[in-house]
């Protein structure tokens, strides 16, 4: 293992944070612990200011800088949480910063970036073509380039995070984090394994995205997939923290889309806390691979909460879908007066919540002179919405649930 | 002011309290006090196990009780987050809890107070019938009734928190907290006020409901209005709590409807915190009236969390709406093939995200070889959505805005 960082690397680089950096909670989850069957506790690191881990490695990164390069500035390429992390605190400290960023992002990152001070350049449609750029601006204008993980500096900064769980903390026996580029689990596990050897650490990776599980286990890396968790999508591990990580830590852990949903969603009603899906992943991988950490005391890095509004209400309420409180009821009816009334009526008198109503006549496979009612109906849990539908069939309906979409 | 509170009592609740109720954060929140013009501290009192302050005042009742009083239980009524907090701990201290809820009570609070070991009973069409429910079983069955604000023990424990934010947390000028009951402010201000004389202390309602306000100006109730701030959806404020609010607070500040939702979004949206909307109550006085507080430093209660996941979603939605980043289209076009594939095109050209399509042929007052084509777009903002309307207008289309519903 290369020893490019230490923990004293780590403890120098808390002391030159302290103050610009938020604290944040590390709280017990009691409910989360039931579900879990572990002892939980959450790291609340999308209470940071730009709402993710990212700030402390870019801002050890700025601090270490000679007056020179301050002077001259600094770039980056990231199209999430690392582009508002180094364009706010170089803002804060008055160094000039440019960040590209690929041309797909989404434009209120982009204005969030530039509202801090930094200029952006859009540039290519993949994030390979953004980085080329940036490196070419690199030396044009002979700026420093602040890597979002393959830097000591960064990953140092990272580890931070390690030193307020584990010594503000309970004694855990486990520490979970998602890996992308892998510059905070790699921070984090130097920190953690000098301060107490018999912890265990875990990454994350969605399976769509699982380069550093490929990486460490030697198997071929799948095309990549849509994943929720954008800001672990990540095609390649860096060459600082994959050694690092090789020697550290335990495994890492896949987790698929419908977890990491779930664990977004989860957060959200108990903890009552907004995470995106990367920020998720921990809770993902112990609920799915609860063997490895049942009766443990296990750490968890809520590592950001950067989720657009519109995929959180959607999240929301595919979970509602997902338990079986909301779901789509298809009843055959009468294409007469009084139809929709009798059905309403029903849907009422067994406790049954409409929120939408769609009528189908000329793409139903019925009669002509009877017509597809689809009700989305909200119950209080599965059997309810099940006795919903024996209710139907009681009062002599054709009906049945749709699955999703799926008419 | 009646002397039936005290600092002492408020201190010996906190020292009852200790290590049964979570010491919630106080952290500052940046973004939050530039969009308000005053410094503002938020408490998370929305962490609290059952996600809301109630838990303070029925523990410290409930540590109150003697032998007796414990072995043979106690009950209360509520619909929401104190029914919750009996529950909790009454479960906990192995006290047996009566809880009465109104029928029309949601049935995931019923099962969550439940599934701490209260007995739930369901009785009436409104909260008085229920409360008078409870109060025939009290004395029925000899039970210790826990009120949900006028009550002296339950008023003392809600002034706990008053103690963590004034001692833990930076000098404030002010402090805003929402008024239902009137439990939680009035446990606040006799604590505050104690502690530091010269803070100024608000009260927060709904225009829905403002009786502490009609109360304390004089002023007759209106009918009551369906509000967010369910929580805070009380007709009667307390016999104990409105003189206490009388002798101790400035003002009670009204907020709309809009100005609550708008909280709720921006405390998702910037904090990452989930609030229901009594928990948004504060921010929205802070925003709505902004003389009273800017250059302040104002410390806000986010007095609860649980709020329904589907309200969430849409009022995530409707602020994306409301900012204009959301929006309805309506484009005449052709009724043949490749009117579609042409207005996607433009949209797509000019950055917009269409999200949602709708064709209307029977309804709509155009030529019958016409069709309105309905786009829900999303744009970064307001002027985004003005650019694709026009582009729509260049390339010959009537366009235009439909707003909301409104068609």
């Amino acid at each position: 293992m290369p020893e490019s960082v230490t923990l004293e690397d780590v403890r120098a680089a808390a002391d030159r944070l302290r103050g610009a950096i938020v604290a944040t909670p590390f709280l017990h989850s009691h409910t989360l612990s039931r579900i879990a069957g572990a002892e939980l506790w959450l790291k609340f690191e999308n209470l940071q200011f730009t709402s993710s881990f990212k700030e402390r490695g870019a801002l050890n990164k700025l601090l270490r800088l000679s007056a020179a390069e301050r002077q001259r500035g600094v770039i980056a390429m990231s199209a999430g949480n690392h582009a508002q992390s180094v364009a706010y605190h170089a803002g804060r400290l008055g160094v000039p910063a440019l960040i590209v960023m690929p041309r797909f992002t989404p434009f209120v990152k982009v204005t969030h970036t530039q509202s801090y001070g930094a200029e952006v350049v859009l540039y290519g449609d993949t994030v390979d073509e953004a980085a080329g750029r940036a490196r070419e601006i690199e030396a044009e204008r002979n700026l420093v380039f602040v890597h979002p993980y393959d830097d000591a500096d960064v990953i140092a900064g990272q580890g931070t995070l390690a030193l307020e769980m584990l010594e503000g903390g309970p004694a855990l026996d486990a520490l979970v984090a998602p890996i992308g580029g892998g510059g905070l689990l790699a921070g984090v596990a130097i920190a953690a394994k000098a301060l107490r050897p018999e912890l265990a650490l875990y990454g994350v990776q969605s399976e769509g995205y699982p380069s550093a599980y490929a990486a460490l286990h030697g198997v071929p890396l799948p095309a990549p997939a849509p994943t929720i968790a954008e800001g672990i999508a990540v095609q390649t591990p860096g060459r600082l923290t994959l050694p690092i990580l090789r020697a550290l830590i335990e495994d890492v852990l896949l987790v698929n889309e419908d977890a990491l949903e779930r664990a977004v969603s989860l957060l959200a009603n108990i903890e009552k806390t907004i995470v995106e899906g990367a920020g998720g992943a921990g809770l993902a991988a112990t609920l799915a691979h609860p063997e490895i950490f049942r009766g443990k005391r296990v750490g968890l890095i809520l590592c950001g909460g950067n989720i657009d509004s519109r995929l959180l209400a959607s999240v929301l309420m595919r979970d509602l879908v997902r338990e079986g409180r909301l779901a789509r009821l298809r009843i055959e009816i009468r294409d007469s007066p009084g139809a929709l009334a009798d059905a309403a009526r029903i849907a009422a008198e067994n406790g049954g919540n409409i929120v939408d109503v769609e009528h189908h006549r000329v793409f139903a496979h019925v009669n002509i002179k009877s017509a597809n009612l689809d009700l989305a109906v909200e119950t209080r849990d599965a059997a309810h919405m099940q006795a919903i539908l024996r209710a139907f069939e009681s009062a002599g309906y054709a009906a049945r649930l749709l699955d999703g979409d799926h008419a």
